[in-house]
């Protein structure tokens, strides 16, 4: 058996790109396809469809839509890693399919979320038949473990058993349970190896990076892009601490408020457009009070978007 | 205003009719018109895409051809009350509004259960936008709370700004938290206004019937439909706490399973087919041993499903 070659993987650091849309609710292509656009300049990979995409508020057809939009848009679907882990196996294998098709670098897989307490047998199998069903050699799965949300962790059994049938195309993992521990554990047991840890916030970047990790996927990728992905490309210099103190500053800010809406918040006010501050029900967004109290703290921090007004 | 006419609402038993799987997993629309059938020849009404369903494990495309051929094989669809909530708005809608073409008597709908800790005014949002676009008047919504799986609780708070909103519309609750006390002050504060309230098993039905409520939606309806229709029908008779304890112990024999797949496993025994009891990841079917001691005890109860054997 060869060892697959591992040099065109995704690292670095990559954003759950916040969704836009209009006033009726509908994600709006266009300034989807631009923010996107935006985050690579910034050195940023593109996450879509991740959590803080508000992705699972979004059908397939409308998920689908949005990754084709995004590639006519002229973004190279190298740097894409959507999120396509669904309730249904047929949504996750109809989803994945499609990423594949458009030849996304890897999607994220969350676990099939709705039944709770289910067996790592039942999950192996579910991921298996997505990974049989889409049936493409290039496929590069990065499963999703954020229990806090979920509430259906991914055990480090199972990573051993995917990797084990699946060595070539189960490729890594995002992991948000915000559990350092347990990052360092997946570290320890399978980066060796080759599989690649992302943290799921910069708040542990630098710790999985001396860990052996590849990056981090984190909702404040959104709004602090440029400094997260230099922290990964600096990660051994001097400076590195203070890097992550200061990430962690910024990061603090925002995690006082929802997530969401305070991402769309920073976005719609640093970037100039009103409308970015529009949620999907069951989210609602910041009141007039809380983005005023978020912009307030971010402006004293000396905090700018660049690049990001039009 | 005048109180709208409440006499053709759906009461009594329904059952989250199990979804059966070809050995490719594809739902199989020729079993699924069949149990349905049989369901109602029992005097049960057709939850159909309940959790017990594994509703969340199919897409919203082949939730509407079952709805389809369900009503093309003859069931009055007066007797249905689909699950048609999803974690997107849009499947919750276009899932919605074809429900109510066919003429569906009600629907059953979980509130987007991806994203925890959401607010009462974002759930309201997400039924009320539901409501607002299918704009049927014949709408009967039935909210689901189920905590235990959804994690997304619906509060009684909740309940009363919808009923205040949408007094015609929004009908009823069904109550899968296992806590009575909650059921009973779902009863006191609603049930006089002519909100019916469905236990969520047939454990609380006698207790349900006697503060008011309407009835009961229950997994084991799969199975034990005609007892527990009947204990509905006479909850008033002599004998109706001696019914109870009888259902309880048919009940407590499936509690002792994973309760989906010792649903399937019964139908695929006692209906003498056995590809029923496939299940879709992430559930695993029961292994041998559990099915023989699942039907083990069902006999020495002398339990049978009449008529199921065609």
């Amino acid at each position: 058996m060869s060892t697959p070659d591992r040099s065109d993987r995704i690292k670095g650091v990559l954003s759950p790109v916040v969704t836009p849309f209009k006033a009726d609710l509908s994600p709006d292509p266009e300034r989807f396809v631009k923010q996107c656009r935006w985050l690579l300049s910034q050195d940023v990979g593109l996450a879509v469809f991740g959590t803080n995409s508000e992705a699972n508020s979004l059908s397939t057809e409308e998920k689908i839509e949005l990754l084709d939009r995004v590639v006519a848009g002229g973004v190279d679907p190298g740097r894409l890693m959507p999120g396509t882990g669904c309730c249904a196996l047929t949504d996750s294998v109809r989803l994945t399919a499609h990423a594949m098709k458009l030849g996304a670098g890897g999607v994220l897989m969350l676990p099939p979320f709705y039944y709770k307490g289910v067996s790592d047998d039942g999950l192996f199998r579910s991921f298996a038949e997505v990974i049989e069903r889409v049936g493409d050699r290039r496929l590069r799965l990065y499963v999703y473990h954020i229990p806090p949300v979920s509430q259906v962790p991914i055990t480090l059994g199972l990573i051993e058993r995917l990797l084990r049938a699946y060595p070539d195309v189960v490729a890594g993992v995002k992991d948000s349970g915000g559990d350092w521990k347990n990052t360092k554990a997946m570290l320890d047991a399978f980066a060796a190896g080759g599989f690649d840890v992302f943290a799921g916030s910069e708040t542990f970047l630098l710790a999985n990076m001396r860990g052996g990790g590849a990056g981090c996927i984190s909702a404040t990728a959104n709004v602090n892009p440029a400094a997260i992905a230099r922290l990964h490309d600096t990660w051994k210099s001097a400076d590195a601490d203070a890097q992550q103190t200061r990430l962690d500053v910024i990061r603090g800010i925002f995690a006082k408020f929802p997530m969401i809406p305070a991402l769309k918040a920073a976005v719609a006010h640093y970037g100039g457009e009103s409308s970015w501050a529009t949620v999907r029900p069951p989210l609602v967004a910041l009141t007039r009070e809380q983005r005023s109290a978020l912009t307030t703290e971010l402006d004293g921090q000396g905090f700018t978007m660049p690049g990001l007004r039009s």
